[in-house]
C-alpha cells in the first residue's frame, strides 16, 4: 500500500494529463480447448501495441488470493488501502443508483420480501416484482420521518431498494434484520453498543411501519434490511494528488466510487464510444480522466468466454479514437479479473500497461495475462499504479534532499 | 522495509568481507534515437561479467513511482527505512561539507541574499556571489553567541552556507526565513510550538545581527534560512549488522550519509582509481566497504546521454583493481536512476547485482536494465540489499530453531 500522506507532501500540480482506462474484469484463464485466455483469444492489435510502446506486470488490487469487489477493486486504482477504507454495502447501493449521500446520512440495502401469516419469510425477493412494482411500493414508503430522522426510500432493480436515514447521531452498529435464508421471521434490529440504541430503535419503527403499510401487498408485504453504512471518510484526490479529477463511466456505481474520492462526474453516454466523446469533450478542463468500461466484467460473471473476447476486440477498435488525444500518460488497467471459465470475480492478478515518454518501455508486444509476466512493471499492487502514473506525468516531486 | 530488530538478532561477525559499490544514478532510459539506455549503449565487459556471475534484479529505493533524493536513496542501501527516517536539509548540507554534527546540533542551509532599501529581496542568490567571497562574508558572521547558543557559520560554494547552532533545547519546529520567492520580505521566523519559542527568538537575532553586519556588503546584503534539521537517531551498522564498516566516497555528502550510520570515512583522492587504491590499503582492516561514485549523476541531471556511457565505460575499465580483491561478497547497485533523457534522479527501479560464492547465478547475461528484468533477484526494495549481502557473506545466522 502506497503512504497516502507521503503522496501527499510530494504531489505537485503539472499540465500533462492521464488517462486511466479501467477494463471491468479485464483478466481471464485460458478456455481448457484452447489453452488461450479472452485476451490471447481476441485480436486485439491497438493494445497490442500499446503494450509494446508501454511497460507492462501486472497488479493485485489487494493481496494474492484475495478476490476484490467493485469497491476495493476500485479503491485500489484510485490508490487508496482498500483494506482500511471499507465501503460499506449500504454506501455502495446508494452510490449504484447515483444518491449522493450526506457526511451524516447512513444508508441501507433493502429487500421486498414476503412473509406468511406467521410473520415467516416464504421469499427473500418478494418473487422478484417488478421494477415498477418496486417503484410504486417505494413511494408508499418513502418520506417517514421518525424521531427526528428522515428516511428516503429509492428504488434499484425488482425487489431491490435503498433506504437512506437523514438525522444526528445515526450509529451504523446495529444487527440486520435480513437473517440471509427463509423459514424464520425478520430480526428485530439490535444494537451493538448503548450509543447505537436510539439507530435500533428507529430502524425497527420503520420496519414495522413498512409490515403495516405493506400488509395488502402479498407477495412484497415486508422488507429486509442490511448492509447499514454510512459514507467513508475518505481524503479526496485533490487533497491528496493535487489532480483535477473526472470520472466517465456508464454504470452509476462506478460513478458512485469516483464521487467518494472527489471526483467530478460527466454526463454520458451508454457505450465506449459515447465515454470517449465524453472524455474528448471534457480534455481541457481536467488532469486525470477515470474512464470505465464495464460490459467484460459481466460477460465473464455470465461465463460467456465468446462474449468477452468479441466486447475485447470491439474496446481495441475504438481505442484510436482516445489514443489520438495522445494523453502524457495513458494507463490500461482492470479492478480485478473476472475469468469467464471461472464465472465470477476473481482473485487473479489483473494486466496492467502504462504508456508514457518516460515509462521505460520493456521488451512486451503482446496485451496478454503471460506475456506481461516479463513486463518491467512486475508484479505490482494495483494501489501503485496510480503512483507510478503521476511520476510519468512528472506530478510527484522528489522526496527527501 | 526489513525488519532492523529482527537483523539485529540474527547478524554475527564473520571474516567474510562485502565490497558495496553504489554507482550514483545508475539506472536509465532509452535514447529515443537508439531504444538504448546508457548501460545499453556502452561498452562495459567487466560489468557484463560481474552480471553473468552474480544474481541481477531491479530495486525500488522508496517505492513504485517516488523519486529518491540523495540521502532517502542512500539509507535505503545500508537498510534503513527511507521513509519514517527522514534527514533534514540543513543536516544533509553540513554533512556535504564535512561538518560533523553533535546530537544537540541544529543545521540551517542558508543563502546570501540582496534586499532593496525596503527590505524587500531581490535576488535570492546574491547575484550568485564568488565562493571566495562566501567565505569572506561567513568569517564576518561566525562565532556569534546568543542567548547561551553558540553559532557557526560555513561557507559551502556561491552564496550558499550552513549555519549550525550549539546549545541545549534547540527546537526545529520552526518556520523558515526564505520565502522561496523575490518581491517580499525575508521572513520572520515563527515557533510551531511553545517549546521552540526560544529557538525561534535566537534565530531571529541571528538574522537581524546579519542584518547589520552585512548592510554594507551589497549585493550580499541579508541572509535567507531553511530546513532546520538535527541529526536523526539511527541505530548504528555496527549496532544492526555487526560489521565494521567503512565508507570511501570523493564528495562530502556522501561521507557525510556514511557517518550518520556510523561508518568509518575514509581519506581518499579524487577519481574512482584514487577509490579501489584506498579500498586495497584498508581491505584487511574493515569487513564492509561503502564505496560511492558520483559521476553518472551529475551527467544524467545534465542530460549528458553521451558523457554517462563514457563515465560507464571508465568505470567498467577502472573494475578489474577492485575485482582482484576477490570480495566475498560484491554489490554493484545505485542510490537511484538518473536517466539523461529525464534530466533528474527518477522512480524507475535500480539495476543491482550480488555476487558471492553462494549468490544462485541466474540466465542473465548482460548489465543493463532490460536484462536484469529476469534476473534471480526480481523486483526487490533497495532495503533489502544489504541484507542478501549479509546472507551471501555467512553474516546472517538461521532465524528460528
Amino acid at each position: 500500500m502506497m503512504n497516502l500522506d507521503l503522496i501527499k507532501e510530494i504531489s505537485v500540480t503539472s499540465p500533462e494529463k492521464i488517462v486511466m482506462l479501467v477494463l471491468d474484469g479485464l483478466g481471464g484463464l485460458p478456455d481448457p480447448k484452447t489453452g488461450k485466455t479472452e485476451l490471447e483469444t481476441a485480436h486485439i492489435p491497438n493494445l497490442d501495441a500499446i503494450a509494446a510502446k508501454g511497460i507492462c506486470g501486472l497488479a493485485d488490487p489487494i493481496a494474492p488470493g484475495i478476490t476484490p469487489g467493485s469497491g476495493p477493486g476500485h479503491l485500489a486504482l484510485f490508490g487508496y488501502d482498500p483494506i482500511s477504507n471499507k465501503i460499506g454495502r449500504g454506501v455502495l447501493e446508494a452510490a449504484g443508483i447515483d444518491i449522493e449521500l450526506g457526511h451524516d446520512d447512513m444508508a441501507a440495502r433493502g429487500n421486498f420480501c414476503t412473509i406468511d401469516g406467521k410473520g415467516i419469510i416464504t421469499d427473500r425477493r418478494a418473487g422478484r416484482i417488478s421494477t415498477e412494482k418496486c417503484a410504486e411500493l417505494c413511494k408508499l414508503l418513502d418520506g417517514m420521518s421518525i424521531d427526528g430522522v428522515d428516511i428516503k426510500i429509492y428504488p434499484v432493480r425488482e425487489h431491490r431498494f435503498v433506504a437512506v436515514f437523514h438525522g444526528n447521531n445515526l450509529d451504523i452498529h446495529i444487527t440486520e434484520s435480513d437473517p440471509s435464508r427463509i423459514g424464520v421471521s425478520p430480526q428485530e434490529i439490535k444494537a451493538e453498543n448503548a450509543i447505537a440504541k436510539k439507530t435500533a430503535n428507529i430502524v425497527n419503527k420503520l420496519v414495522a411501519g413498512a409490515k403495516d403499510i405493506l400488509s395488502d401487498h402479498h407477495p412484497a408485504n415486508m422488507i429486509l434490511l442490511r448492509g447499514f453504512a454510512k459514507k467513508p471518510h475518505l481524503p479526496s484526490m485533490q487533497e491528496i494528488y493535487k489532480l483535477n479529477p473526472l470520472a466517465i463511466a456508464v454504470y452509476p456505481m462506478y460513478r458512485g466510487l469516483a464521487r467518494l474520492v472527489g471526483m467530478q462526474v460527466a454526463k454520458t453516454g451508454t457505450t465506449l464510444e459515447d465515454e470517449i466523446k465524453t472524455l474528448q469533450e471534457n480534455y481541457k478542463k481536467y488532469d486525470f480522466f477515470f474512464l470505465h468500461v464495464k460490459g467484460m466484467d459481466t460477460a465473464g460473471e455470465d461465463g460467456d468466454f465468446a462474449r468477452k473476447v468479441k466486447l475485447l476486440e470491439q474496446i481495441d477498435a475504438a481505442l484510436p479514437a482516445l489514443t489520438g488525444l495522445k494523453p502524457d500518460v495513458l494507463v490500461i488497467a482492470g479492478d480485478h479479473s473476472t475469468p469467464a471459465v471461472y464465472g465470477g470475480h476473481s482473485w487473479h492478478p489483473v494486466p496492467v500497461v502504462i504508456c508514457s515518454k518516460y515509462c521505460r518501455t520493456d521488451g512486451v508486444k503482446k496485451f496478454s495475462e503471460t506475456a506481461f509476466l516479463s513486463g518491467g512493471l512486475g508484479r505490482i499492487s494495483s494501489t501503485q499504479i496510480i503512483t507510478l502514473a503521476m511520476a510519468n506525468a512528472r506530478k510527484l516531486i522528489k522526496f527527501g534532499a
